[in-house]
């Protein structure tokens, strides 16, 4: 490694000058007026790729943005890993908080600020660098490596699952590993070893065919809002726990050693409440469980938005003649997102108020994702963090969800690895995303490091 | 009457020409665009008045639009009669719906085709002709006679009650009528013997500092959705009642004489199901008290408006952090507006969940109305109805609300008779507003009959 250490420290400077043009490209993709510069970021990439040494280096045109491929297998016994990444980031309004231009890429204490630094353009681009170093060390790699990088996460990946399930073979590896996380604290590293799914719903409650006025008709006719609050507080019960039968079948429970791995890592209640401006952390099933359990290993179901009549200034004295409800569930291992919005779609049916006509709409789903933490890959990723950090990862749950994690796991057959080297405090989504140069440093020795781990 | 009736059939034509020239001009008051308009309106109302011997016409400015007073006061020892009408009409969207333009008056089947026709400009202007003929044939007037005519009916009459209470003795009268609400059916009299009133509310729960993400934060923090479904959900029990403390206690409970009266009428609860698109109408108290009842003499709360969250197209997974919703409530006599609106308040906030912070205002108030049907003013303006249709009138109980009704029976202190001449499909508030020149021409000879009852 010290070769390497070496090598890196030298091209330091170099590294951030390449990862800063990458930046300057606003690849924003739920945006049409950038979808040139999606196709700028793809081709970017692709040439670096290529210029590293990878090869079949491909822009694959999809109905949206376009993914890349790129491989470099000469290592005919060897076990084979596959890099996905994204190179597409999210809007960056409002403009005004940010304090340099998100798009000009600026580094204050050490830290590379700009849409996508961490999220996930700095994480992706450690995975070519620590490619591109092996190869000038060793002019070979030590495993055969594949990359996948899309354009589309930041929009729910709509191309990336057909993608996948029609290249199995192209695609085919012995462990897919993902740097779009984060890490547990500044010099504490972090595996994800799971992942929530997600199912979403839509209802509807009509009533009359019209609004109508509460002068004419008040105490004569049903309110939509009366029954949809009637109808949506059946959803849970007065702890929380979600009251949807069979909603809880399948939930793996977390093993004992799981329970005590998430009570040493400590979780602050105090400092977090403080933060939310919160008295209590009363959520979910919040007699039954730990805050940090609830987070991130137990499932939820959330109304994310209602509304019906008058929402405007003054008063309105209608009787509204519809009202709606939005609903997402968050899933755990080994909750099946399809069976679930059926369990909810029967429950809101058969709770549905006399009188009235209800709609229920299935929308997206996503499912959930666990890798054993005693699974090999996790072992050796492990490792590598710990050679690199001086310090064993923590593992960790997290509570949200990324659908195609659990997409590659299925379609590839093969274990997800989750290396996050972001930090918890980088603002992604959000102005001032940030990355810590000391982390994209670290990273590219820790990906070297577990590419030689997993050929052995 | 046959002098009178006779006088009336030749100035038909006269009246009718001079009905239309009121309906041309476009006195909306509640957009800033037409303030010359109402101006205008008012004039000519003044004008009028003047012109067929009125005295002390006046048109009293106030910080909205003004307020016309006019008198004849020469029958000494006579009681005195306040006429209340308005001349401000309703907006005219969609445009696109009317027949004929709102303010272009069209004679179509009898019916006169514009907006005002019969919310009031026609239903006023029947009293300042029946005054007019009267003068003419007679001379004089059989009592003596004040007008008040205002200009802001349609939003709310923010500068009445003050006018009234600051101008008791200049309007000291000894009947209000009032001509602003309609008939029971086409030659089926009504008088309109009690309103309801009406408080409202507003609320808004709130829990942490700002919206959470469902995947970091879900199952650990509260929805502010779910709170606002939970605390709306016990405003009214199984049964459609209200379920706040002391809500029903001051309420007047319905005479067997008026129930049976309300029974007599024959609601025809089938046709309106058909026409509103409902299978059954089961708002309010439904299994204590038949429909007609309810819509008329309960007290009601209904939830106007709510929302919370998300309410775009597709999915966000958002746990919002405020809810929020409104209410009023209609009443009836004995209840008092402010007083209601505590026990509400009180409600919510005996209620609120734990971990939220609930904000509740209190919004516009107007009393319930009631003049008993045995009362003397009551039974002259029922004996002018036979005398001109025919037929006695109906004693009907509006579900609706008309805050200045109670406000003219509070500072008068007078009795308030409400004589309607429109017919329940004229389309008030609405594209192809009409009125039946039949009621036109009818109406102002009862309004003849019922002066010349009050003298005795």
């Amino acid at each position: 490694m010290s070769q390497l250490t070496e090598l890196l420290s030298n091209q330091h400077d170099q590294n951030v000058e390449e990862l800063k043009e990458l930046l300057r490209i606003p690849s924003i993709s739920s945006l049409s007026e950038h979808k040139e510069d999606i196709q700028k970021a793809a081709s970017w990439i692709a040439n670096k790729l290529e210029s590293i040494g990878l090869e079949h280096v491909e822009i694959v045109q999809t109905k949206g943005h376009p993914i890349i491929y790129a491989d470099w297998l000469h290592q005919e016994n060897a076990p084979t890993v596959l890099v996905y990444g994204h190179y597409d980031v999210q809007p960056v309004d409002p403009l005004h908080l940010w304090e340099t231009p998100p798009f000009e890429p600026t580094i204050r204490d050490e830290k590379i600020y700009a849409r996508g630094a961490t999220d996930d353009k700095g994480q992706t681009f450690l995975h070519i660098k620590a490619v591109e170093t092996l190869l000038k060390v060793e002019g070979k790699l030590p495993v055969n490596v594949k990359f996948c990088i899309e354009g589309e996460e930041e929009i729910g990946s709509p191309h990336l699952p057909p993608y996948l399930s029609e290249n199995k073979e192209k695609l085919s590896c012995d462990v897919v590993v993902i740097s779009d996380s984060d890490m547990w604290d500044r010099g504490v590293p972090a595996i994800t070893y799971s992942l929530r799914g997600l199912c979403a719903l839509e209802l509807s409650l009509k009533t009359a065919n019209s609004d109508l006025h509460s002068g004419m008709f008040g105490g004569g006719v049903q309110n939509a809002n009366h029954l949809l609050v009637q109808l949506l507080s059946t959803l849970h019960d007065a702890n929380g726990k979600v009251n949807v039968d069979h909603f809880y079948d399948d939930v793996v429970e977390l093993t004992e050693f799981e329970k005590e791995q998430i009570k040493a890592l400590g979780f602050d209640e105090e400092k977090l409440k403080k933060s939310l401006g919160l008295t209590d952390l009363t959520g979910g099933e919040n007699n039954n469980f730990p805050y940090a359990e609830r987070i991130s290993s137990r499932p939820t179901l959330e109304i994310n938005g209602l509304w019906g009549g008058f929402q405007g200034e003054g008063t309105k004295t209608v009787i509204p003649n519809e009202a709606h409800g939005k609903i997402t569930c968050r899933l755990v291992h080994n909750q099946n997102p399809e069976k679930i919005q059926g369990l909810v779609k029967n429950h809101l049916e058969k709770h549905a108020p006399k009188g009235c006509r209800l709609e229920v709409s299935l929308q997206d789903t996503g499912n959930p994702f666990l890798t054993p933490i005693d699974s090999p890959m996790i072992q050796k990723a492990a490792e590598a963090y710990e050679t690199v950090y001086g310090k064993a990862p923590v593992y960790k749950r997290e509570g949200g969800s990324i659908p195609i994690v659990s997409d590659f796991n299925h379609s590839l057959n093969a274990p997800v690895v989750l290396m996050g080297f972001g930090l918890p405090d980088e603002n992604l989504h959000a102005p001032n995303e940030h990355f810590n140069l000391e982390n994209f440093d670290k990273g590219i020795l820790t990906i070297c490091s577990f590419l030689e781990l997993v050929k052995k």
